[in-house]
């Protein structure tokens, strides 16, 4: 195993590698791991910051949207709608009041055109896929808009791999707790592989499961955890995965 | 059994009445069944209408957004986020691109103060899940935001009667269909109660299953039906439920 290949070893109690032959369920994050996400969003944003360019500049509006979102994050919950709701409060606050009705339909079709675009798989998908089918169950475990989920799955042509597909409020220990105990997977039957250490390396790390974190470009900074002294199986192209199961 | 207890009876594919035996597995609706919901979009909409009476008159102003809705389903889905985006643009079209972004201010708070009012439980609820937990295995079977629905649970008291909450993006047969898969359970043994003779009885009636139908008095313009010639069994107060299983 080279170094670029596998920068962390696993957490101690762990004893290192996965153990393969316990591995029942594979769990694959969607957004950044399947197909471009986050992207989308940026580029949604970016056109938000041009819309609103006569009150702030790029990075305060930025700011506020984020404020704006991790206010309203309880309430809404991730995905699309949320951040579209968010968008038209960021875009009344930023304008002190001021932004046209325009403005604001443009907003909102700038969030529609996010969620009609097609989907884009990642580099590895349907190989890795293919490969892990028969030998394991394969899940989706993913947070996000209920509809909008299940839209992009469809779309994605990946349905047919997967025996159950899970879209989650959150995924915290307890989310994955609840997922294991209805799939009936002890923890260390499980694999989860995302793009996102907070979301799905560790919390299933914390539960006994195992995890590989395939990392993407780009980041969410809501997602973002220090990564500093993390001990944790960590591969550059999704399809590494098919050299540890 | 009087007249006013059950207006109609079961479809004659299965012989009258429901068959008590048969039954394992019994799915809620959510809103409108176990607590008050519709209402309250009602309200919400009512002060909507408020908002842009200098505008239009309030039927116009309901016209324009229950058509944004119906234009936005099937982007959005069901629930709160939605209704709250296509009140913005129903806002920006009903005033012809003038309203304030205080307007649009305050209709994104109509949506959050929707969001986040206490739950109502409706008559017998508490009694009837008293009574049935422990004999049949009991579910939710909701459409909505997915955060939404879960926190409307939470905050109901009510989680400890179920052995599984569905949030679904659709309620049509196909998704009856993958529930019942899912819950290992055959048609016949399976009992839907609710308050939606489009979402809850007539799919489920379709697929071979049992339903009982408990009419709320408010319901979505989405949501209706016509109820003529219909064989269905209904009742007037979801406590009646407990003649039948």
């Amino acid at each position: 195993m080279k170094k670029s290949e596998c920068l962390y070893l696993q957490p101690e109690k762990r004893n290192g590698m996965i153990e393969r032959e316990n591995i029942k369920v594979i769990g694959f994050d969607a957004d950044d791991t399947l197909w471009i996400n986050e992207p989308y969003f940026q580029e949604t944003e970016d056109n938000f910051c041009l819309l609103l360019k006569e009150y702030a500049a790029t990075d305060e509006v930025s700011r506020v949207l984020f404020e704006m979102e991790m206010k309203n994050l309880e309430l809404y919950g991730y995905g699309a709608k949320g951040f579209m709701l968010s968008m038209v409060e960021a875009a009344v606050k930023v304008s002190k009041g001021n932004v046209p009705a325009s403005i604001i339909e443009k907003t909102i079709m700038l969030g529609k055109e996010m969620l009609e675009r097609p989907i884009e798989l990642l580099d590895g998908v349907n190989e890795v896929l293919t490969a892990l089918k028969g030998k394991y169950k394969l899940i989706v475990a993913t947070k996000g808009d209920l509809l909008d989920q299940e839209r992009k799955l469809r779309k994605s042509g990946l349905l047919q791999y997967f025996h159950h597909i899970e879209v989650m409020s959150d995924k915290k220990e307890a989310d994955y707790s609840k997922l294991l105990a209805h799939l009936d997977c002890a923890p260390n039957q499980f694999l989860m592989i995302g793009n996102s250490l907070k979301s799905d390396v560790l919390p299933v790390l914390e539960l006994g499961g195992n995890a590989i974190h395939v990392p993407y470009h780009t980041t969410w900074a809501h997602e973002k955890v220090e990564e500093e002294n993390l001990n944790i199986l960590k591969i550059d192209k999704l399809v590494d995965v098919l050299k540890f199961v």
